[in-house]
């Protein structure tokens, strides 16, 4: 420990004096942490390149009418010092309830840095008894801790604010941590947005961001708010140009994200570029989907490339309310010159509190079916009725309202999936449209839009779900909020009781639209916080949670196991609405999936929907694509989404998702390129099965598969998905082959993949 | 019924062409409806001089991303006509659950007006597949019906919006409803603020009200959000210069306020002066608490000496989110030549919808004492410790902190109550600051700050229960909320089960501070919702409901009988703070209780708190003054707020106290003059005896009471509390005489009231 009283001398001096550094356990990744002019400032390499340049760390603070001496309103940018600096080593191996592998070691080193803040109290807002004092600066000091871990396959670091005197209530005006990159990388991104992650990836330099950006709006989707033409959401994916590594020509794959994100806002990334803070009227077009910040910040810009956070605000423009002693989310960067240890990394789950459920025995893997796909695509409704311009709950008879017939979640189609999901070894059965609300649900600041326990006529709660457990199989409940937030909250506890009493244990929620009350944005604080109030309520009521709409995932699924799934993108919902790129599969497990898994409902066979709807719509994929899906997006929950007429139509390609696990004891990523490739071997929970998918772009590719994972001496009935030759996802896609042998460790897989298309393999040990 | 085809015609004349009267069912009222240039337009006169000169109608809609076509979000201000005029008359009597009188009569008649209105879609938002259709203005229909009720003490009208293709969702920016004032009238108004209504009256001429705003307002209370220098309150008093009248120089009374507010916006009334819209700079010195309206509407404004609504806003400026079929609240008009008629009326209870619940037997009058006042004046602590700067509930270890010494809530001093309650036949007692989190409560944006089951290590919540009930005592519970509305709602069921559990069956609710989430106010239509959820979720745990701070009460008391007071004004806890004017509690008669009763927590008979406590402060009035409170303040829940030591000290006049009923079947107000005196007989709810009392202001009086309600030829034992000749509220407070007599119908008393003083006399049937 260096001594408090040099500090206190030399911390004034402006120029690096105590720079410190910490080395990952392999020594590849290096942290170096610097107080630079009074500004907290960190840096990183990986095998001696530059990974991220000296970066500034600080929080811009909000003057609020209530602040007593006016020292919870200073900003937390300047004027800091080193009191202490600790490092220490960790490493633990652990065991999820559920995920890619049976253990996550969890090794780094950690620095932890104490900063004491000097901060001169303004004297107007300073009062003594003596007038002479009073014309005396006070200095006061504040304190802020920075905790970094740096892990073989990347760093994260986050603020802690110990309780104190002169720190205790603070209105977060915004985070200002930066990611200097060190040049134009090629980024996957999204646009930065309070309220929605459903666009389709973008694939651009750093420097073409501004230019794409209103391109890259999903301006038609239910709930839109951008900020900025260089703001991008995390989990962001980038490249660097290939450089000298290892004596090697190697590209850094550089992944900015966060961990554990409770109770504070979902952060977004603005890039520093040539044409920052000039007046933008690029996004005006749109300017009631546009809301810029109110304020610039008076601090001065970094460089050009690099992201500074923005977080998301309240209905006031503020980014958080915080007492001490708190801490923010880790800040997370996963670097490698490898992309397949991009997917392997368990640096975000790492950097989540361990379990905090007592008793996890009833959360489990789960396949399922549902009443959803037929109305996604059109042909059928949630709605029982047409005949209302809108509905008041509290005003309609079920009973005696006259039918649409086009309502789905009715008793007979619920039976007929039901069957279908106990015939197949589908755990459960989704049924969306079951209770009463759906006839004007989205989007008109209804605040009462849903009760979540009153089934429509024509669903028989008890009746269907004893049908289902006689079969053995479960109805999966489905909550929409509408996200009407304060509306759900108020049902909650009688809509998990109702669950209890018919024995469903597990529960999709949704947020559509803009969120109720009025201004708030589905990533803000208080909308975290009401996601992990729903978590916590549904453990306690042992119900699992698939949270859709929501804000995306930062490993919380470690602490809060019954978090099983998510949406937080674009999922398989947008074949039916216009159609995802065919690389869209080949980029989430990259960015969306390192937070969490997500329920991306793969699993269309019938890929023209016209040919069963009026929808003209269609899915860039091709059945083998598809059955790839469930071991390339890694999930707990996996969801058979077509329809049942549809499987039985390809049932021998079907025999897959009956077949395939989805929950892991081992996972090898085999081969991976954001956006174009990636190929996994999954090794089958308490079995020796492995299963092995790989998934393509629209280029299509040829896969080799050695199987060195397979146990030495041991015969395996090996099945093989694979795409026909002339398979294609737009003019053949169900063309495939079915072929079976017997293999052995060190035999190789060659396998052929269409363009849109991929491949399944399930490998049974004999 | 006017033909239809003759409107169509007709209704483009700009003149007045169709008003329609309706007059009281005494003649005395008449209201003149009309339709003036497209413009909805009412006027009212009383004994054929004018009170409300013609005064416009109309709603001002908001612009939302998600309309369709647009005709949701045009104005509901121009372009109407009448459809169809229905004039009926109603007459009932109905008997409530707790009251001033055993039977309240509603007798009225009723005009109802069904309007249409055209509107001119702006073509840009219209879209047709002909692009010379396009090109012709769209014409289109929408309806709105006003309702007027005329009653022989006032007029109340209504808003009323039927479900309709071209109206179904609306955003109101602002509601446009007009009084037009005849002169200058003296007014008793405190000034509009969106979240406090704890200020002293001021009385002025209405053209003194900007002049006077900015010392009206209590720019220290907990929250304050002023709007505009002529913004004022309801429920407003006026008074009119005298003018002749029924061949006698009479003022008028004049009150405007609003009945059955739900689920809606509180209305305050703005003034337009001749520096209305002139830009306004009086209130920047105190800018952080101004919130002026942002975009000035665009409508010709009315005539000076005339309100116009201004709804509180929600956290983005707007006033409100609509559903049809809807309605508003009543806005109410109450005018009487008698001021004592101003206390008598029932329009805003008779403008409620009847009792909604089924079963009320558990509602019950109540007088109750509590451990409270010590703690208002600071001589004992809400709070357990003071050793943390602030607290988190989830981490504190309540058994082993340190306690401060201070804490009122403990077992010892709740049992002295208890037994204090029992001995003087008192039915409840409140216990503030039973329950953890009071160490840093209020104004730190501080969402999780109660959780409204936990007590304090000192607090043996079933022990005490158990005492009480012993002593056929009850509990009466706190819930303060901070404001953090959400946490309360999310605690709300285990709050009212754990208070089923031990027998509590009222609970005193409390709003302190800025709402949480930020940017809301106590009167916005969400936190008017929120009132309502609560008394409605009582009810269902048989909970009866005194609510502070929440917006000021409409009357719902009639429909929720459990909502049994409320605070929103000024009460006696300001006696602590300062102060409040000897003629405070001779106005709030006129104004806040109009709405429903008011949890004034009277009863100080120690009223130089600097003789038992370090608070200088000392209330404005005298023991007899105290003591007439319980008669002209109405309500069902009232406290004997002062310490039991000081009753002790003063059990004579305390006997008083434990005879006064709190609930009747009959009340004469006697004598009334706002902000000067008010006298009121009152006979106690099944039985023969009567209870009068008077108050008056800083001056003194003479009051002369005419025994003419007594039962002829009967015999009553008169005991008689009155200030002594040289009490005074500031010198001599304490000087009272008891005088015991015999008295008939016919007799007369009278009785000498001191500057802030008053008497109280009991009147038991012999």
């Amino acid at each position: 420990m260096i001594k408090r009283i040099e500090l206190l001398l030399l911390a004034w001096l402006p120029l690096t004096l105590f720079a410190t550094d910490v080395t990952s356990p392999d020594g590849n990744l290096v942290l170096t942490f610097d107080v630079v002019g009074g500004r907290p400032t960190y840096s990183l390499t990986y095998k001696g390149r530059e990974v991220v340049r000296p970066s500034r760390l600080g929080f811009e603070l909000a003057k609020d009418k209530h602040a007593s001496l006016g020292l919870d309103e200073q900003d937390l940018m300047e004027g800091f010092f080193i009191l202490k600096t600790d490092t220490t080593e960790f490493d633990e191996t652990w065991q999820p309830v559920w995920g890619e592998t049976r253990n996550i070691r969890n090794h780094y080193k950690e620095l932890c840095v104490e900063l004491q803040q000097e901060v001169r109290i303004p004297r107007k807002v300073a009062y003594e008894p003596n007038p002479d004092i009073h014309m005396r600066p006070m200095v006061n000091y504040r304190y802020m801790t920075l905790r970094f871990r740096v892990y073989n396959d990347g760093l994260g670091f986050r603020y802690e604010f110990p309780q104190q005197k002169n720190l205790n209530y603070f209105l977060i005006k915004e985070e200002h941590t930066e990611f200097a990159m060190t040049g134009d990388h090629v980024a996957w991104w999204l646009p930065g947005d309070y309220d929605t992650q459903e666009q389709e990836t973008q694939q651009t330099r750093l420097s073409e961001i501004r230019g794409r950006f209103k391109k890259a709006v999903n301006w038609g989707n239910s709930s839109v708010a951008v900020f900025s033409p260089t703001g991008v959401q995390t989990s962001l994916q980038m490249k660097t140009d290939a450089m000298d590594i290892d004596g090697q020509r190697r590209s850094l794959y550089i992944n900015i994200h966060e961990a554990a994100c409770k109770d504070y806002a979902t952060m977004h990334l603005e890039l520093v570029d040539s044409l920052t803070r000039q007046l933008s009227t690029e996004l005006d077009g749109n300017s009631n989907r546009y809301t810029p910040n109110p304020e610039p910040s008076p601090y001065p810009l970094p460089e050009p490339f690099t992201f500074v956070s923005h977080l998301t605000p309240d209905a006031t423009g503020l980014k958080g309310c915080m007492q001490t002693p708190c801490e923010t989310p880790w800040r997370t960067i996963i670097v490698s010159d490898d992309a397949r240890q991009m997917l392997a990394s368990n640096l975000i789950l790492n950097l989540n509190d361990p379990c905090a459920l007592d008793d996890v025995s009833w959360i489990h893997p789960t396949k399922y079916c549902g009443v959803w796909w037929e109305m996604i695509v059109g042909k059928s409704s949630w709605n029982y009725t047409n005949d209302y311009p809108s509905i008041k709950l509290d005003q309609i008879d079920w009973q005696s309202v006259k039918p649409n017939g086009r309502h789905a979640a009715n008793n007979e189609k619920v039976k007929r999936y039901i069957d279908f999901a106990a015939k197949n070894g589908l755990d459960e059965v989704l049924v969306e449209g079951w209770n009463v609300g759906w006839e004007d649900w989205a989007n008109m600041w209804k605040r009462d839009v849903f009760d979540f326990v009153t089934p429509y006529p024509d669903f028989d709660i008890q009746m269907l779900n004893d049908y289902a457990h006689s079969k053995g199989v479960k109805l999966l409940m489905h909550h929409e909020t509408s996200s009407s937030t304060q509306n759900y909250e108020r049902h909650i506890k009688e809509a998990f009781q109702l669950m209890n009493r018919y024995g469903y244990d597990a529960v999709k929620t949704g947020y559509v639209g803009d969120i109720i009350p009025r201004g708030d944005h589905h990533y803000s604080q208080s909308m975290n916080n009401h996601y992990l109030y729903v978590i916590k309520e549904a453990a306690r009521h042992h119900v699992m949670v698939n949270s859709h709409e929501a804000t995306r995932p930062t490993g919380l699924c470690r602490t809060y196991p019954n978090l099983v799934g998510g949406e937080s993108a674009r999922g398989t919902e947008y074949e039916a609405f216009g159609g995802s790129r065919p690389d869209h599969t080949c980029i989430l497990p990259f960015t969306r999936l390192q937070g969490g898994p997500m329920d991306y409902t793969p699993g269309i066979f019938v890929t023209r929907l016209s040919t069963w709807s009026d929808n003209p719509s269609w899915a860039r994929i091709t059945i083998c694509g598809s059955l790839a899906l469930y071991l390339t997006m890694y999930s707990p929950l996996q969801m058979a989404a077509d329809l049942p007429e549809h499987y039985e139509q390809f049932d021998d390609a079907f025999q897959f998702i009956r077949d395939v696990a989805c929950d892991w004891d081992e996972s090898i990523y085999l081969e991976a390129e954001p956006a174009d490739y990636i190929t996994v071997a999954r090794k089958a929970k308490g079995t020796d099965n492995w299963f092995v998918g790989g998934k393509c772009d629209e280029q299509g590719r040829d896969a080799v598969v050695k199987l060195d994972f397979l146990d030495k001496g041991r015969k395996y009935d090996c099945t093989i998905y694979a795409d026909a030759k002339d398979a294609h996802y737009e003019k053949n896609p169900q063309a495939y082959t079915i072929t079976k042998r017997v293999v052995k460790k060190g035999d190789t897989l060659r396998l052929h993949e269409a363009p849109g298309g991929g491949f399944a393999v399930s490998l049974m040990a004999k």
